[in-house]
């Protein structure tokens, strides 16, 4: 396996505060609007250049392209969905999510992952940190929005891990750590709303507000 | 603690591909070039926009700018960083790290790190997935590498923890997930190498290679 220098791909052109400011979860994606092996290639490229510990690149990405295999798929993830929500708070339906809740759009997600035009499962080997997972993740996810891409990061129940394994062939020491569908969305979407910066930021000690803090 | 709707700093100019394709890990860093507290606001706050679970934003930064918190900081890095290669490796002393191994690069921050301008510690209470952490560490480094400013992921090893978490009056239901020394570089610095990514992605089963394999 040999190793190469890239050079950034002409279509990473946006300004990456847009990009970082404007990514947000996208969960209905348009069937019909195709996204060529040319664009996965410039996005799967960008992930593999964030950093990992030591350079040991533990990730492994599989793209799932074959609409019949992601309907499969998105059942079994509509299926693992629910468990996780029956796990969290007992909902079973989508009448008991309540109106104010982000799992509201997630639920969306669950219904309509089957019909994203390219999903990716990223694995490691087992026991692979997160530090060394998600940075990859991130450049990925900020790679498609910036090419106008919607996206998120979600990750699968254990209830059906056995079946997502066995439908793709995966070793069994080949660790999920997440599972993006990706797609151009359909609909429009608003902006993310956060925490203030100064409310989650410590100065030189645990409890200490930041200098900024006055001023905002 | 309120929520809020941010734009984008008017300082995140560069083009996602070109922060993404020049990103490094940057271990030597300038002691006397500054970092305003602006800047680490911008850098911050471009941390917060990244994907996390359910919108619980459960990441807290501490920022340690204190010369002197610093200098004590980086004598306990030191200690963790050869606790950990003793771990690993069974290495002592910079002489028994291998010429062409990347730590050689890492024994040198495990040397200077107390130099640096600014560090920046990440927690979460316990239990949060590297999901809903690494994401926005990737826009954290990325936004530092659009304005110029070095930064590397980096662990703390246990031995030095509960001197980390005195010293900074921490609770101790915080987790800490990674340490990031920030500093304008001292030095030129190459490009990362990387595999191809036609030699990490499979392509709808476990093994099957993708689709541009013959081109490359």
């Amino acid at each position: 396996m040999k190793t190469v220098r890239l050079s950034p791909p002409p279509e990473l052109t946006m300004p990456i505060g847009e990009a970082m400011f404007t990514q947000r979860a996208t969960r209905r994606l348009d069937p019909d609007k195709p996204i060529t092996d040319e664009t996965i290639k410039v996005i799967l490229d960008a992930a593999t250049k964030a950093p990992n510990g030591g350079n040991a690149q533990p990730l492994r990405f599989l793209v799932i392209r074959s609409s019949e295999k992601i309907t499969e798929f998105g059942k079994l993830y509509h299926e693992a969905w629910w468990a996780k929500r029956k796990d969290q708070f007992g909902w079973s339906v989508d009448e008991e999510v309540p109106e104010d809740s982000p799992y509201r759009m997630a639920a969306i997600l669950a219904s309509e992952l089957g019909n994203a035009p390219v999903v990716v499962l990223a694995f490691t080997r087992e026991g692979v940190s997160g530090a060394s997972v998600f940075p990859a993740i991130q450049n990925l996810l900020l790679a498609a929005r910036s090419l106008g891409i919607g996206s998120v990061l979600t990750l699968l129940h254990p209830v059906v891990m056995s079946r997502v394994y066995e439908m793709f062939s995966i070793p069994g020491d080949a660790e999920l750590h997440c599972c993006i569908p990706l797609g151009y969305p359909r609909g429009n979407f608003g902006p993310t709303s956060r925490f203030e910066t100064s409310d989650i930021t410590y100065w030189d000690t645990w409890g200490s507000p930041p200098p900024w803090l006055e001023e905002s």
